[in-house]
């Protein structure tokens, strides 16, 4: 099955895997608000005259948790307030939430759209008053980013978290991974480089399409989990699936998986440095750099309430239910159902004892740009 | 729960009926594909410059059965013969797909999308050469189409077909149909007022909204189930109904049915005449009238594998399938569960009588329209 297939079948998840994802998505977003605040305002001083009454704006890979809305909500306060404090006619929003053909778009349209459209018309009612009218129009758009997802020059603003370090395959060439199943200290140079590739040509398809597609002065806010390293197999990046790696081969020592079945397993995602991320974007050539930036969440972040400096006793539970929802589509595609529940009760308790030694935290690379093209 | 998300819960329906239903809906598509193709030609060839490269196109209600795409199809069609013959430049189309949010959408997406988007392509690579890349944006669109769903002047051609007889909520002031279950013979003339007037709103509204969705000339294709009669009663329309009232009424005179329940049921629809539905286009004024037809599809439709005189001897059976595709979700919010095999038996019944008696069929109209406003 194909890869970006298989990482949307994960509608069988549990309620609380998509909470705790959702969690640190929600607490990413958060993060990089300042900067997606100021493309807002960037956009909406410079580039008045080409949105005139309406402003399209889009997620990728909005997924259809409770945060699928969470960033296009963030992105239309930001620019009521603007209409607002520059006595400017209220603007109407074309909000398009993308996602691969296998996401749960109903869920969104039925089960989220309904609330969340009350909720902001309240919201526009109590700055503009009760007989002010609000248009938001809600498009799904399912597909790709690796290819183009709207027509040429009809996007304002496209904002997309945590969903671009997935590539679009398994990099070709990586038969010497052996017993690792993403960029580890013992991956030979063959597999770093073939990853690195892939990310780059996904990653440049990604700037592309985008480029076409963005009005020009059109501003893009992704934030990608990468590393602060140059280096690939750096631990702050690679360490939450070398301890996945681990289970798995513990597993394959005790005749549960076979060796050969973990050779051939590797995760289809690349964690790019701010360096990686800066040099795709000037080669491709259809943006400039607004603003390039790197944060870190706490793997503690599950059990913390947003405070990234406390580490509850179970974390290793709450992070393996995170990232069963990650990663239990792919494991279930390769090696079946069977191993599942084993695979995720030995990740946890590696899981546990890594946060028990140190404090190991995800690293997010946030980028701001300006299309010139 | 409110009239338009009954409508949509028909999520339980077998294939078959999805099936059945879809032949009715694919025939009226066909037999008013003259009226498209020559909008379609009349936008290309007038208002070429208004949209550049691309063209949005929607279809609303365009559920999610075997048809969901079909009239997209056709229109995509015509305009790449258009390019194709006048030598333009191979147009990108952004295709808005809107039904109500309880849709599946899902299933368009990840059912029909696919298979549908390569079939496009190769037709498109038959014509512009293997190396042609042709873009089709796809969007779902959740939403009543008595409010506005997309963006100030951003459609080029919108196509509505079996969805505007749909009325936003069963009228008001309706008390007096008792028996009855739409317009009949024994209604009171308050009761076809009611629904004339609701009609009138719903109608006029729609309208409104696409009147200021559309560019400037921007073109929609309707087509509504309804009578070649002056009189709103009559059988041309209305027998359908009578029949499943004959049914209900039936099952009330057993003890099945209480008969309150029976007298405060009525269907949210109304089958306009061709006068009517002009009236309301030239009353509310975004629009001019390109075309008005009225066309008929016979009852024996699901019978005849689309030769409208032959009748099959059980064709109240799949007249009735049909029809229970299209009344079950309301039936069932009304009376619940239990009785609705009973009622479909009865309903068949009725059906394959009246046939045996007479050649019924379906009234259409179908209107296409230039926007003016």
């Amino acid at each position: 099955m194909e890869v970006m297939q298989v990482l949307h079948m994960n509608g069988g998840m549990g309620e609380t895997s998509y909470a705790n994802n959702s969690l640190l998505q929600r607490k990413v977003i958060l993060m990089t608000k300042p900067i997606t605040e100021a493309a807002a305002t960037a956009l909406f001083s410079t580039a008045d005259t080409a949105f005139h009454a309406s402003l399209a704006i889009a997620d990728l890979g909005c997924s259809s948790g409770p945060n699928a809305l969470f960033a296009m909500s963030e992105i239309i306060t930001v620019m009521i307030n603007l209409c607002k404090a520059t006595n400017h006619e209220l603007l109407e929003f074309q909000v398009f939430l993308n996602d691969l053909p296998g996401n749960d778009f109903n869920t969104i349209f039925a089960g989220l759209l309904p609330r969340f459209q009350e909720k902001l018309s309240e919201q526009m009612k109590g700055k503009y008053g009760a007989s002010a009218t609000f248009s938001c129009f809600f498009n799904g758009v399912p597909g790709s980013f690796y290819g183009r997802l709207f027509a040429r020059e009809s996007m304002h603003l496209i904002h997309s978290s945590y969903s671009l370090h997935w590539l679009s395959q398994v990099p070709i060439g990586i038969e010497g991974n052996k017993a690792n199943i993403y960029i580890a200290r013992s991956s030979p140079p063959g597999v770093i480089r073939a990853y690195y590739e892939q990310f780059q040509r996904d990653f440049s398809m990604f700037l592309e399409c985008r480029g076409q597609e963005l009005v020009m002065g059109g501003r893009m806010v992704l934030t990608i989990p990468g590393r602060r390293s140059d280096d690939p197999s750096s631990k702050e990046c690679c360490s939450i699936w070398e301890l996945l790696a681990i289970a798995l081969n513990e597993m394959v020592s005790k005749g549960l998986i076979e060796e050969e079945k973990l050779d051939s397993f590797n995760i289809p995602h690349y964690t790019p440095s701010p360096k990686e991320v800066r040099l795709e974007v000037q080669k491709q050539g259809s943006f400039s750099i607004d603003c390039l930036e790197v944060s870190e969440v706490n793997w503690g972040v599950f059990d913390s309430d947003f405070d990234p400096n406390v580490v509850s006793e179970d974390g290793g539970y709450h992070l393996s239910r995170c990232m069963r929802a990650v990663a239990e589509p792919l494991l279930v595609d390769h090696f079946g159902e069977e191993i599942i529940d084993e695979v995720f009760k030995r990740y946890g308790a590696q899981l546990a004892a890594r946060m028990s030694e140190e404090n190991p935290a995800f690293v997010n690379v946030a980028i701001s740009l300006k299309n010139i093209a």
